[in-house]
């Protein structure tokens, strides 16, 4: 990966001693260009900027960082009194986000010295990974009765600075979600009119404890910039912004490539290796059980390779060709699953097409192999058999590569899980069966 | 996927012949119900609905259907006149986006027909994954002499009615992008002064052939709702907006998914079944030379497998954990350079962490099968010969799982295509060469 050039003179100038330059040119960059100014630092080196620096570019140096560990290490070494005043001056969620990574004890002594801890706390009772979690609670809104004029004085005196896209939410006198106000909508009414005579209806809104994946489904299906999250009688509690969201597509797409290659999906991409040990060993565990069912199928045939052993050669082809092929079907219908891509009442087409797509591609390259087998002289039946087996297995893994998904997704389970692991089994056992099994039956007899 | 209430009352209505219920339900549906409506309906049936819905509704549910080839047909198949009185509804990059799916003569039938084709005619000129083919050319524009009543005025003049987010775009006298208007700002600021004195920088803008990965980076990285796009003399052409930028994410993950399972990344999820074979065939005879390398070594040690036929019982097991062990590190890895991950000059940590991961793995799963081969009475130079070879093939495969994706990197291949195909292989062969080369060494001598 290539270092910004603002990242590196950045680095340069901290470097080299100069502070007053390093904090200048600071005052000019963007938050992600500091976050990855910290993210090449060391521990000690790191709590040395977040001091030096001014509160609030702290905090969004911090926010930025793509290594939330190490983000809520430098900011629990600043010392409480320190790190309540860059919580001071971080966006509630974002505060509610990286106190919420710490331990207790931490997160009590420095929420204990922040200015309003109102709102943080208010959000930290919600999971992270909730519509609770994500939300924050600043937002722009005004009673229906209100005028267009005073809408408009809402946004001044209640909306962020630097925000950069609004809307006005309408709450009836108890505080309920009545309708939304695009901006233009407020811009072109008379000054006059009521909010409630011109606002929209905002039938979308979500729960606090709706899942986050939920909360990004929606909000892309239905294209909006703003999700008002609501509580079982309808109060609003605060909104989800887009630019969240994409973090959440983002973390569940990784989410998804973990589980698809045989990790836990909850694996930090920068996991210690104990972490990751610990994450992955159990699925290894998991494969090793099935990789007995493999070995056991050879196990059967042992009498039929020891009467011919080029079988032994075959058996790696037969089942790797099984392997990805099973793979290809399996990455295309567990995105197809992941993005909502299979219309109702269509699934018997999908596994259908992919069983097909494996036939051909199984004559492909059955005839590609049994052309080998013949051109190094290992005799017809020979190359008969290995053309059959990988028919069959790719034919097999089309079917188990498309079905699985689908039935762990009817049966509620994250059809993600159906990684390689239990494909790759799958179509072993099967190649073997059926290599070893044909060549028994063809060859000896 | 179970369909949502609305969805299934709409195609009720549709199917029962009750047309008139289905129009006035229809009115109260939002784009993407409309989408699924569609994608749920068979081609005749879709062109029926397209006829029947007003214009507008039309041009959204074409543009909410997930199948973007259906959406092209039903288009086509509803003839050009009403084919563009339904582009004329529609939003110019979306517009743009369906009619460049069009051969060149449907396009150009269609858009003869089209009451404005100046702004599609511009967009259809850029490439699809570009800043050029994501953007719209719908933005409010002032010059930096306009004060800040005029700019409101703009706002209420050149915006769309449903526009939820509105950056005012600030240009010189010739066109030239100079600054960016947040409404806060705006609304903040006092009537007569000019826009040019409290305006943002516009620093962060892209040219119109920017490849729209990159696009959608710098629109996360910076939190942008609004990414103007210019031309080389800095001209304003137009402005991605984020809600654009979910989908190039989704789209990018899928082709990631995809890659990783030996799939072209250009294979579209609905493929035809002609179409995924087209796609996949030549990754599986990639694989299969790869794959003739692997029974290569087996080739090599027969007389060892004939002496001792039991090894082939072991080849499935270490061969299949060495290529899970390796997807597992593959998968971390790849995300974590998807994502921008890795910091500079940190690529060994990474490496080093992954064979570590893999060494400490295959200790643990070496005991296990070592212990198996004992106490299934294979003797004990057989089970150090398993234990070797597994600890071996998981520590190779945790090194080839990470370095191989990150030389990629390096070389500006894209590392996702370091697909499973790849390093299954690596750790076939390595798992062969251990367990049949130590075998003949340990257990023939």
């Amino acid at each position: 990966m290539s270092v910004r050039p603002l990242v590196q003179s950045l680095l340069d100038l901290f470097r080299s001693g100069n502070i007053k330059g390093f904090l200048a040119r600071a005052q000019q960059a963007e938050p992600a260009d500091l976050g990855d100014v910290m993210a090449s630092l060391d521990e000690s080196e790191r709590v040395e900027v977040a001091r030096a620096l001014p509160r609030r570019l702290s905090g969004q140096a911090l926010i930025a960082m793509s290594d939330e560990e190490d983000a809520e290490e430098t900011l629990v070494a600043l010392g409480p009194e320190d790190a309540a005043e860059v919580v001071d001056q971080m966006p509630d969620d974002d505060a509610a986000d990286i106190l919420g990574g710490l331990t207790p004890e931490d997160q009590e002594r420095i929420l204990t010295q922040v200015e309003d801890r109102t709102d943080v706390d208010a959000l930290l009772k919600y999971g992270e990974d909730t519509a609770g979690g994500l939300m924050t609670t600043q937002m722009v809104v005004v009673q229906s009765t209100a005028t267009a004029v005073e809408a408009i004085e809402a946004i001044r005196s209640q909306s962020e600075e630097d925000e950069e896209f609004i809307d006005v939410f309408v709450t009836d006198d108890h505080g309920h979600l009545v309708g939304i106000l695009p901006i233009k909508r407020l811009l072109t009414s008379q000054p006059g009119r009521t909010v409630g005579q011109f606002m929209e209806e905002a039938a979308i809104r979500v729960g606090p404890d709706v899942d986050q994946e939920e909360v990004a489904h929606q909000m892309t299906r239905y294209n909006l910039s703003n999700l008002p999250v609501v509580d079982s009688s309808g109060r609003l509690l605060g909104r989800v912004t887009l630019d969240d969201v994409i973090h959440v597509v983002e973390e569940e797409n990784t989410e998804d490539m973990l589980k698809f290659g045989g990790v836990s999906a909850d694996e930090e991409l920068t996991a210690s290796w104990g972490d990751a040990v610990k994450s992955r060993l159990p699925w290894l565990y998991v494969n090793l059980a099935t990789a007995f069912l493999a070995g056991a199928v050879v196990y059967v045939y042992q009498a039929t390779i020891a009467r011919n052993v080029a079988l032994a050669v075959w058996m790696p082809i037969i089942a790797g060709m099984g392997g990805n092929a099973g793979t290809q079907a399996l990455a295309v219908t567990v995105r197809r699953l992941a993005i909502g891509n299979i219309p109702a009442g269509r699934s018997a087409e999908v596994v259908g097409k992919e069983m097909l797509v494996g036939l051909i591609n199984g004559l492909a390259n059955g005839v590609a192999v049994a052309l080998v087998a013949v051109l190094l002289g290992e005799g017809a039946i020979l190359g008969l058999v290995v053309f059959l087996a990988m028919v069959g297995n790719l034919f097999v893994a089309g079917f188990a590569g498309a079905l699985i998904p689908i039935v762990l997704e009817r049966l509620d389970i994250d059809p993600a899980v159906a990684s390689s692991i239990f494909v790759t089994t799958f179509t072993d056992v099967c190649g073997f069966l059926l290599l070893l099994g044909l060549a028994g039956w063809l060859l000896i007899h």
